[in-house]
């Protein structure tokens, strides 16, 4: 009935929109006539088509990057003995906003999960391994997401590096900055209470 | 700082994306990491390139169109006596899909808002006024939205129609169907026990 009522440009891009996650189609009929009335949408589609144009996966550490080695591994800057492992590209922006790490990382682009039929040699877990073996690292920081998910997968290189001489740590679990212990769930609070630390 | 993490091609679009509204940073970031793990950024690309392409307002109506008449106005089936008048086009989408008017419209694109500054000059209301006295149609149907603006606009066109013969009805105001008479706003309630109807 839309055919009727709404150009075929508009219920295209309307289409195109809701086949993203979290846009429901009256998300996308909002976004649409915005762009309608507003400039932009040459703009958002040569961005998307250009998205993937030239880009590979970094061959040290397996995040997206234009160049075989991305530029964060190729920095000389960084500590070439850390590498911090984490589910997803987004993962390394947040830990980059702290400031406070210097080493290197490792995209793993998913984690185990036996649900959703991924398994660990669906993710990036052999070429860390390789790696591991190649460069002979000092400590390798597990930072997947707390859930189950994120810790099977942890708990799966750990055990595949057991034989390791590598040092191997995780992020430190309890209560988040700014937060009440009132409201805290019970699985924080208890991490909060088994980790806690000297004054 | 993303730029060292992030390639170009990926933060334009976050940026691109972060620019529509309800769509934060995050939100950004999320969509464009799906399109890179998914097909489909070309598709939503050309979409959004093409359109604007071949976009005109229907001569008649205002509606988006991509022919000097709209399709909903060149349909002879549809009353040419009855003119719906609407914020915009997305209405006639919801009016529509009722399946139970079958007249034309006209499409305000917008509201009488002063303080976000548009006044009736802003939108299509010189337009239904012309078109009112050229068409001569029979009844005029104020669906604007209820609330402030939608029916100041409606006040508004109400009093520059008044010394025309034309019919001028709104849509009816009461409770939403499914819903519960203890959880009604007193607005609401109020207006369905001011339109009471007999049984």
């Amino acid at each position: 009935m839309n055919s009727d009522v709404l150009p075929e440009s508009v219920s295209n891009l309307i289409e195109e929109f809701s086949k993203l996650p979290s846009i429901g189609p009256k998300s996308a009929e909002r976004l649409v006539f915005y762009l309608l009335k507003h400039d932009g949408n040459r703009e958002l589609g040569k961005a998307a088509i250009d998205l993937k144009d030239g880009l590979v996966r970094c061959s040290t550490c397996q995040n997206f990057s234009t160049t075989s080695t991305c530029k964060l591994c190729a920095n000389p800057n960084r500590n070439t003995k850390l590498i911090c492992v984490v589910a997803q590209p987004l993962d390394i922006v947040a830990i980059e906003k702290t400031g406070l790490y210097r080493g290197r990382y490792h995209v793993l682009h998913g984690v185990i999960s036996p649900i959703d039929g991924i398994g660990p040699e669906d993710i990036e877990v052999e070429s860390l391994l390789n790696r591991v073996e190649a460069e002979q690292p000092e400590e390798i920081i597990l930072a997947t997401n707390p859930n189950l998910e994120g810790e099977t997968t942890a708990l799966y290189i750990l055990r595949k590096l057991q034989d390791s001489p590598v040092k191997i740590t995780k992020l430190a679990h309890g209560l988040p900055m700014g937060s009440d212990v009132e409201y805290a769930d019970q699985m924080t609070l208890g991490r909060a209470l088994d980790n806690r630390q000297a004054f």
